[in-house]
């Protein structure tokens, strides 16, 4: 089980301590995300001329805009993960086919070389045949 | 290119007037999910009791904590999709490996095929000649 602990972070010069089950490395990076965009809005001439309410509401729609953003992008990973998901499925069920294919193709092939043996020794069998009869026939004829 | 308009969003009970490229629709979006995870805090005790700094930071480690979320589902989608893009690219050299097997077994079943019916024809033939010997010889031996 995760541990309650207390982490001291700064954010726009203030130290906050906050307790939770995050570890310390993870908030200190979310610290500094929110320290650099603080960082660019008080570049910004305008912004610090606004009262505390609106820049504190700026800064909430600005880090709420970067997870809406991520957000999209997850939904469009979603949909090309399901895309890649249906491309491998069809893929996959082409090979399975074809590899039927092949081995039917191969069954058919080996028997077809079996044939064609067993052909090929009847030839020789008849051709053998056919000569000794017309050695024979030849010899008849002589005699 | 898209015309810079003024939306006006209430959050926390505030009016506030945004000047952007933003539409309205989506600006309203992002003000109902803040005002949604404000309300939230409200409901905790311990929330309204902190002085405003500390509720606005605790608001914005809240926001980027969303946000630092979707950016890991990001990169682990983002992962599974180069997975996915591997298991693709493999498949497919695979299906056309076994394809062309395919092609070329089917090519050599066919040149088997046509080998056997010129056996056969042969066989045919040569059992025909010996036949005829045959009897020849038979009538040979007759006369």
């Amino acid at each position: 089980m995760a541990v309650k602990t207390d982490t001291e972070v700064i954010i726009g010069g203030k130290v906050f301590t906050l307790s939770g089950y995050e570890s310390e490395e993870y908030l200190q990076r979310v610290a500094s995300y929110l320290n650099n965009k603080l960082a660019e809005y008080n570049r910004l001439e305008g912004f610090t001329r606004q009262p505390p309410a609106r820049q504190n509401i700026l800064m909430q729609l600005n880090i709420a805009d970067d997870y809406f953003k991520a957000r999209k992008q997850v939904a469009l990973q979603e949909e090309e993960l399901q895309t890649k998901e249906k491309e491998l499925y069809d893929l996959k069920h082409e090979l399975i086919a074809t590899q039927m294919k092949l081995e039917n193709a191969e069954k058919s092939l080996k028997s077809a070389q079996k044939e064609l043996n067993d052909s090929s020794r009847k030839i020789v069998r008849l051709e053998t045949e056919l000569a000794d009869r017309k050695e024979h026939g030849d010899r008849n004829k002589k005699e």
